[in-house]
């Protein structure tokens, strides 16, 4: 057969598919097990509904500990003219639960009557006196739990379909069941592929790839109710591949072949379903995810097919089709609603151009600054898993839209509870890998911090828009030597500002261990002629970097590579250290991570730039309390190049405060 | 010592209880375990932040199947004016995700060169032609996955208290990790005592009480992420109880003692747990649950102690002092947040008093009826499982408050996500047996049935107030025989109402088997002196009833029992078979389903009234057309007492459609 890879309509997709499927038999419950009542079958779907045994309570029970009476022979009492009724033959004490007498049908509280003797004084037999006087009449079926208050026998507890809570279990064995009939798990087979991966914990040599798409999608499978089973590696050859598939066909009820699912030459997902049953579908118009299969294969020891999907390999596309693949299958097979994410409407913060003819799914962050809830487009590509370990939601872009302006309300599938949205701190500006520290301690104080590395003065841009609580910024102002403020009244002349400041640090230039060209200056650079790589525009390192340029008469087109940027200090470490380039400017911390050597040139401070009306949030209090903690500042004075002597110092406009 | 019961404020409870366990270590992470990077670590919280090991990609790797290239090289080639680059020396082959060479800094697409020969030929070897022409340039990084493009090694990916999903453990693999260290599970035991209390599964008498506590407490403790751990039932002796609560104390870190925690005489808690360690609070001002006991007990094998809750009897006390205590000191020892739900403003539907002095968790009913979300109260006591079972939500009334006017806006805490309670479809009014049948079919389309049971006429006034979506109702107009129209013309006189018939059922007197009293028609209820049960004013058995004994020339005082008011026919059943009555009138298949006699007498109709609004709405469309489906139909025509012949039927106020 001819691969192609045609991509069509997610709908349509998704239409053949579950045609095929229904086809089969096999767009239904799988089967119904019964399991026992115990704590384990919370989380499990009923197949089936349940309907009261017995009632509850299944008799007339007590509802206080007291006096059993016939509610009519305390007619009359009164606070001033007491009433006695004889114990044994007008009343009968119960404690709460204890079924009602026959005779009886009110309780009175023990608290409210006196236990008398046949005289009339107190009775010391308080639970069994010569008879109870009481001030107060009762009315009929006071006090007393009637026999089916919770559930008559027959009525409908539960219905089939839902997913027992922990509570259910209690209203299932409350009306008289000792098990309860459950939909089947469904029994998913995750099956890696390609020569290039190596297995959690194997060396790793240039090109290789940990494989880690089928722990992901078995954790998924698990997640929702199935049972993900993870196969070793299989190697890039169809008879391999063709041989997994055909053991998995035994005994599974869904196949996920993770990867190989696209056109290339080494791409076999589809030759392999076609030579064992059929593929329905190559190409779904969605991104990340398109080069998804949908097919059958027949299954190996018997009658029937096993539905198989073709999962692409890139991380964010495998976990993307887990979602909107794997999920409402599962979800049918166990008979419960699909799972639908809470939806929160949100303020796109910038454009976002999508695909013409493809239903985007976009990462975004998410945060909640003033009144406004934000959706920021975590830029990446479908390689990037930590796209999707940050992101608070999915914003889909539906094809044809071609995406949406800024400022655009768009409704934002999310990860997260709203409370956690609520608490999330949403800085911008720039980077500092301090700010990896302040997330991990903000954590332990109910906060959770997100930031966008966009450069200092983006991010004092961003916070003119509204776009963040503060901005992370180490503008130097090259006339005093002061840092921020020049900036801030530049571009925040009508917003009150607070600096606090986070810590002063070193720049310098970041070079390969032993420094093999012997940099010690930016002088250096170009005699040298050293492939540099430069920080974005806008980034506090670059305009440091131009400044200190001037001040040495060099200029920008000297420098080789000025014009390659990099959006963080780790990355230009990190290009320094794969030999993409001989040395870029950046804190000495970065360079240590990448066991690099590092040429100190500046001091500089690092502030955060804080809306005055944020600093006093309930929601940044933690945040400014941190700057003042000991714990927190011994942390970061053991980062390398790092001071922290002014960690905390607060300015206004008008000085320190 | 003596056992007091004094009940203090929730929060000063809760701070009582945590200073003691932090001076005792035990607000803080329990332990440390370090466990291997699988599909179980899903729903684990980390101990410890996970830094990157590795950078990923760890090498530049080809990001398209294509030819790598020095971007410089490709300068200047056009459309019209091709460059050749060499193969072996300019270019090379590479497939997505192979390493880069050294020497190149781009990738061009396969699908933009042309495999050429050294003649300028087209070369039949596609991967390795002499070499390609291309008709672009490129740019340096161009289709290129940059080393650490999605982590670099050292950077933060998770920081400790976060709690792993699916596509975190790939970001945690993909970084160089092969374990995670994770807070420990807390194991806690839970402890039912009571002697009144039979195992699931054991026969039960009078008196008897199934225990099903301990099945939701450890089903809540391990949906928390802790470790529950069942106890045999300990029968309600001092002796027996401290020996149970002893062995806990070795190898537990949290001990739920499952009622006898009031202040009854045999409510031994207290006393065990004063005699083993120390009662820090008895009673804390919260409805359910104020007689909950929270104490230490000293560890039974060693040092230290053991945290010990005292949990109230009552099932809805027991569920919510484990959402209410046990919860927060769980997500303490895995060092998460404690969880916080989904919150949704509401609009009471009607007065709720509660006590002057606690907070109360109401349990309410949430739907979205038009624009409006509404909360319905489900005013039930604590011994109701089902209330917890059909709450939507928690409604918090809060100490001092005394509770809230009909139309207050108040938060309510969700069960179900705000997708379920959209596709909720909220009923009022009378009550019949196929609602239940009804609920259980909508679920399988994907809507949820929530029904108040009001009766007939005070539906009526509920669908006035825009308060559901529709009325079940079988009011009788004693004039013509017609069913609703007058009622609703009364009671809705400006509303568009559409008429959808449900069944028509038949009405009579249910007796005790045999019928005893030889009951066959409402005069016998005065000769014979038979003890009645009525329905509540306002529902359409009532008016009927009422009808009839005019029609028979009889009176309410002549009827024993006229004001003893049941709100179901189930509940005017469940009292005949408990004794509480001789007779009650109600349909058929109430009197069958608790084994009763039934006397028929009339035939009725039990219409939907639906606001025409709402008809055409997606939300009711599944009802409407359920009402037309051959299997509900012939499901509802197997119910004893019911015709089905004019279900579906269409009415508006002009006749039948």
């Amino acid at each position: 057969m001819s691969v192609y890879l045609h991509d069509i309509p997610l709908d349509q997709a998704k239409s053949v598919f579950q045609d095929a499927l229904r086809n089969a038999n096999l767009w239904q419950i799988l089967a119904v097990e019964e399991i026992p009542l115990d704590e384990h079958a919370v989380g499990r779907t009923l197949a089936e509904p349940v309907w009261a045994k017995m009632s509850a309570p299944h008799y007339h029970a007590s509802a206080m500990d007291g006096f059993a009476v016939r509610a009519f022979e305390t007619n009359g009492a009164l606070l001033t003219a007491p009433k006695t009724l004889v114990y044994g033959e007008q009343t009968t004490y119960v404690d709460t639960g204890d079924p009602l007498p026959e005779w009886a049908n009110a309780v009175i509280q023990i608290e409210k009557t006196e236990p008398v003797t046949a005289a009339g004084e107190l009775d010391e037999n308080v639970r069994q006196p010569y008879g109870i006087r009481i001030r107060e009449g009762t009315t009929p079926w006071k006090h007393v739990r009637a026999m089916g208050e919770d559930m008559v026998a027959t009525q409908l507890v539960l219905p089939a379909g839902h997913t027992l809570r922990p509570f259910d279990l209690g209203a299932v064995a409350g009306c008289g069941h000792v098990s309860v009939r459950v939909s089947k798990k469904p029994c998913v087979a995750v099956l890696p592929t390609g020569s290039e991966l190596k297995a959690i914990g194997e060396p790793v040599a240039a090109g290789d790839i940990i494989e880690y798409n089928s722990l992901v999608l078995a954790g998924q499978v698990n997640e929702w109710g199935g049972d993900g089973i993870r196969f070793p590696i299989t190697a890039d050859r169809f008879a391999a591949i063709q041989e997994t598939v055909r053991r998995a066909a035994v005994d599974h009820d869904l196949i996920l072949l993770n990867a190989g699912s696209s056109a290339g030459a080494e791409d076999f997902s589809a030759h392999v379903i076609a030579s064992l049953g059929t593929v329905l579908v190559h190409g779904v118009a969605v991104r990340p995810g398109h080069p998804v299969i949908l097919g059958l294969v027949d299954r190996t020891d018997g009658e029937g097919v096993v539905p198989i999907i073709g999962v692409p390999g890139y991380p964010v596309s495998a976990a993307l089709t887990g979602e909107i693949f794997v999920e409402p299958i599962l979800a049918r097979w166990l008979g419960r609603r699909p799972y639908e994410p809470e939806t929160i409407e949100a303020e796109l913060t910038r454009k976002h151009v999508s695909p013409l003819g493809d239903d985007e799914y976009a990462r975004v962050a998410v945060g909640r600054v003033g009144d406004r809830v934000l959706a920021a487009p975590i830029a990446r590509g479908a390689g990037v898993i930590t796209s999707l370990v940050r992101a608070d939601g999915l914003a889909v872009f539906p094809a044809g839209s071609q995406g949406q302006p800024a400022g655009a309300k768009i409704p934002v599938r999310l990860y997260r509870t709203t409370a956690e949205i609520d608490c999330t701190i949403f800085a911008i500006g720039s980077h500092d890998m301090t700010l990896d520290l302040l997330a991990q301690f903000l954590t332990g104080r109910g906060r959770r911090l997100t930031s966008a590395n966009v450069g200092s003065l983006a991010g004092l841009v961003a916070l003119r828009r509204g776009e963040a609580h503060f901005a992370g910024s180490h503008l130097l102002d090259p006339d005093d030597g002061s840092y921020n403020w020049r900036y801030i009244e530049r571009y925040l002349p009508e917003t009150p500002i607070t600096l606090m400041t986070l810590v002063g640090r070193e720049q310098g230039l970041i070079v390969p261990p032993g420094n093999p060209k012997g940099i010690h200056s930016l002088s250096d650079l170009v005699s040298q002629d050293v492939l540099y790589v430069n920080r974005q525009r806008g980034a506090g390192t670059r305009v440091l970097f131009d400044y200190h340029l001037g001040q040495a008469e060099l200029t920008a087109e000297q420098i080789t590579g000025y014009e390659r940027e990099e959006f963080t200090h780790l990355a230009v470490a990190a290009a320094v250290a794969g030999g993409r380039a001989e040395c870029g400017m950046g804190i000495m911390a970065a360079a240590r991570a990448l066991e690099l050597d590092f040429v100190p040139l500046f001091q500089e401070r690092y502030d955060l730039v804080i809306p005055t009306e944020h600093l006093n949030s309930d929601l940044l209090r933690p945040l400014v309390d941190l700057l003042q903690d000991g714990d927190f500042r011994a942390d970061v004075g053991r980062l390398p190049g790092y001071d922290v002597s002014l960690m905390g110092m607060i300015q206004t406009k008008n000085g320190i405060v």
